[in-house]
């Protein structure tokens, strides 16, 4: 199967759109679909690793998505801040939508900070109550690291005062006390980490 | 394939609920998803239709998802109410995720008021960015016979003058132009507009 990207379009009946009509319909058969939670600090190489993970997974004719943390906030999450309260909602939404992917047989990467562990584990609970596999994937670099990363410039506007609430530094972040995979993504390279990913997805039957 | 609810639960490797180790992986073929999008006033009947469709359609063997109107507010718009505003971000989201779901192989009905064209062509717009079906059924029941079978009881609290802004009586609906397919909601059984849906499917090839 091509990757997702890559699948023709469909033919269309009409200039509104509508559904195709020459292409006969395909029924499915199951897949294991799965959500890949990936958490940790800002800059710690959760999108990278999602990025590269998804594209090696399609490649092999997996269905796959990945929910960005930066990207969902414009698309379902745009009346939400950084309170507490905002990012355990936003945390809930990505988490919702993860599932109902993930129990259509789709292998569902997400890649946001997550720093609470309540509201990760509320998103464990949904999956498991439909038998819908959850893995959390731990970013283990720390801020050390992150900070010298900075890929958005979010630490350095924090230490020049122009930002507060920053994940790691001055907000709290609460580490997975038993994720199912670490990633020390500071000590390896991404292809590095992809390939753990990977290994661990094929080991669960997952890739 | 059994229908989605009755699907077996996969095997734990841990109480953390953690992926299945002992079910192989199983590579999907691709299949048609679709977005079939019910529009309509408060009771015309749109959960009802959407709800026995997708049971048909599942037990058919197709992977199937409802997202309505009213569940939807509760999981991805809590913070959202009925100004037009409301209305067209609560129909935006419905579409994203509706998108997200289709383009991976799954029908997606969805049930909404949706009251704003607007919004409705830019949720069509989203799909056929990605070359992804998506289907406008209007349900074309009126406001006198929605007002008598009243469901929610909205019609009863607007004449009493307890709710405002209930689309179709003080707040507008605007009709689609050219739908995919019109269901007549109120001069035909329910079984008998899952039928005409089910057909219109099949004869698309989305069925």
């Amino acid at each position: 199967m091509p990757a997702l990207d890559q699948r023709p379009v469909p033919a269309r009946t009409s200039p509104v759109d509508g559904p195709p009509i020459d292409s006969p319909p395909v029924n499915t058969v199951p897949a294991t679909g799965a959500t890949i939670w990936l958490t940790g600090l800002p800059s710690a190489g959760k999108s990278t690793i999602a990025l590269a993970a998804a594209g090696r997974l399609r490649a092999a004719g997996r269905r796959v998505e990945v929910l960005d943390g930066d990207t969902v906030r414009t698309h379902l999450c745009a009346d939400l801040g950084f309170s507490r309260a905002d990012r355990d909602e936003n945390v809930r939404r990505i988490g919702h939508v993860a599932h109902l992917l993930a129990r259509n047989g789709v292998l569902v990467l997400v890649a946001v900070v997550s720093p609470y562990a309540g509201a990760r584990a509320a998103v464990r609970a949904e999956h498991s109550s439909s038998g819908t596999p959850f893995v959390e994937v731990h970013v283990t670099t720390p801020t050390e690291v992150c900070g010298d990363r900075d890929v958005k410039g979010l630490y350095a506007r924090q230490r020049a005062g122009e930002l507060r609430g920053l994940t790691g530094v001055d907000d709290p972040y609460e580490a997975p006390a038993a994720p199912e995979l670490r990633l020390p993504a500071h000590q390896q390279t991404a292809a590095a980490s992809v390939a753990a990913l990977h290994a661990a997805l094929d080991g669960w039957g997952l890739a």
